[in-house]
Formats: structure tokens, C-alpha cells, sequence
């Protein structure tokens, strides 16, 4: 786990993380003046695959994170994740904070498409795009 | 953990997993008669996301570990996933005994394209395709 010190100003660590969130975390979030928001995981010996660098499925269930929190907190409602289409760009090793951001690409009543980026000091590790299907009603303004 | 009870018949833990593969696991595996293999993880509490069922990122990175297997038994040389496509059908459960399965659809000196399928029970969970950068030279026989 990371020190405290080496956790850069304004990130924190989510709130209420659910049961695999705890397992692959502690997952940080950073909220910018727009509202938009930065995540971000220290990369530890847990992430890594026999190659010694970041597992895949650590990279794309942190996308998806993210992309669906971009859908939540868009639509106000629970998405569940039926398409991402993950690009390995380079790989992230042990020691690495790897920050993550996304972004709604349309919305409608019922699907929500968003995209996001993971990476290193800048550098891209991945790129991702998710459809996330609305669960229940749209609330009545819409 | 599940108990051994529940471990269907032919299956066994995978040795030597990775740091990740741990942390999500354990994975068993059963290899068929014609040298094809079934992988198989049973669902737990830490696999959930807060809609308390599997994880996204769970399903992405158990078909990568597949894929990923196939192509480095396909290939004889280690390879990099460079791009994932998941396909989320249906929700699995704590308790669920996941299983997944895979094939070589192509494969070039330099990349092995596969697709896998999850299912419990026969019910399809999540299907995926992968494509694999083999790492190394070919051997010389190729």
C-alpha cells in the first residue's frame, strides 16, 4: 500500500469501495473545479501478471470503474456495463500511479456511451470505450 | 473459498498463479481428453461490484486469463493482450461456479486472435474476443 506521503495533493480515497473495489484498491479520486473527476490506484505486486507488469483485468475493471461512474453520476441511475472495448497502449508496473479519467460520449433514456484513459506521468496505458444500459425508470424530467 | 465438495469432478487449482490471478482466484482447471481445457473460478463475496453481483472487471479479467492461455499454448511464447472486446449477456452470482472456455480463431507470426465465452451452468455470462502481440522470436520451425 502506498504511503500517505506519496499520495498526490487532493486525491482521497473513495468512499463506501464495493467488495472487489476493496480488493484491487484502495482506489483514489481527485474532484476538479468542473466537477469532472480523476481516479487514481498505486500500482502494487497484487496488479501484476507473471510478466511482472500490470494485469490486464486490474487495467480494464479500473476503466470500467471509472467509465461507470461517469455514467452514474450522468443519468442519476445504475448502468450495467454491456460492451467495453479495452486498447493496451504500454504497460504499468509495480511502484506506478496510474490516474484515470473519462468522459459521456451521447447518452440516451436508456444507454449511456462514455470513453476514458488510463495513465502514467501522462504517458497513455489504456484506452476504453463502455456502453452502460440504464437500469429502472428515468427520472420524470427527463 | 469453496469447498472441495463443491469442486466438480476433473477440476484442479492452476499452479503457479500470478500475483493477480491470487488475488482473484483460486482458478481450477480441467483439461479434456483432445487436450482442450476448461477454467473455472467459484464466485465469491470479493468478486461482487455494489450491485452485488460479479464485477465487470472480474469477467474481463478471467476471459483474458483464458485467452491469454490459449494463445501462449497456441503459440509456445508469451503474449500481450492489445485489445479486448467484452460482450456482458448476463450477471452471475455469489455461489455461481464460473466457467469459461476459449479458441484460437487466427493466428500470424506476430498476433493470435481468440475468443472465449463464460457460462454457468450453460447459461452464456459474458462473451470476449482478444487479440494477442506474441512477445520473443518465433521458433524456428515457424
Amino acid at each position: 500500500m502506498a504511503n500517505s506521503s506519496e499520495i498526490p495533493d487532493g486525491f482521497m480515497p473513495i468512499e463506501k469501495p464495493s467488495s472487489f473495489g476493496q480488493l484491487i484498491g484502495p482506489v483514489y479520486e481527485r474532484v476538479d473545479e468542473d466537477g469532472s473527476f480523476t481516479r487514481a490506484l498505486q500500482v502494487e505486486d497484487k496488479h501484476t501478471n507473471l510478466g511482472g507488469v500490470v494485469h490486464g483485468g486490474v487495467l480494464m475493471a479500473f476503466v470500467d470503474v471509472i467509465m461507470g461512474t461517469i455514467s452514474y453520476r450522468h443519468a442519476c441511475r445504475p448502468g450495467a456495463s454491456i460492451r467495453i472495448v479495452s486498447d493496451f497502449v504500454a504497460p504499468a508496473r509495480i511502484g506506478d500511479w496510474l490516474e484515470g479519467r473519462g468522459e459521456v460520449v451521447k447518452a440516451t433514456k436508456s444507454v449511456v456511451f462514455a470513453r476514458g484513459r488510463l495513465n502514467v506521468g501522462g504517458r497513455t496505458i489504456l484506452t476504453a470505450s463502455g456502453n452502460y444500459k440504464l437500469q429502472g425508470r428515468p427520472h420524470s424530467g427527463d
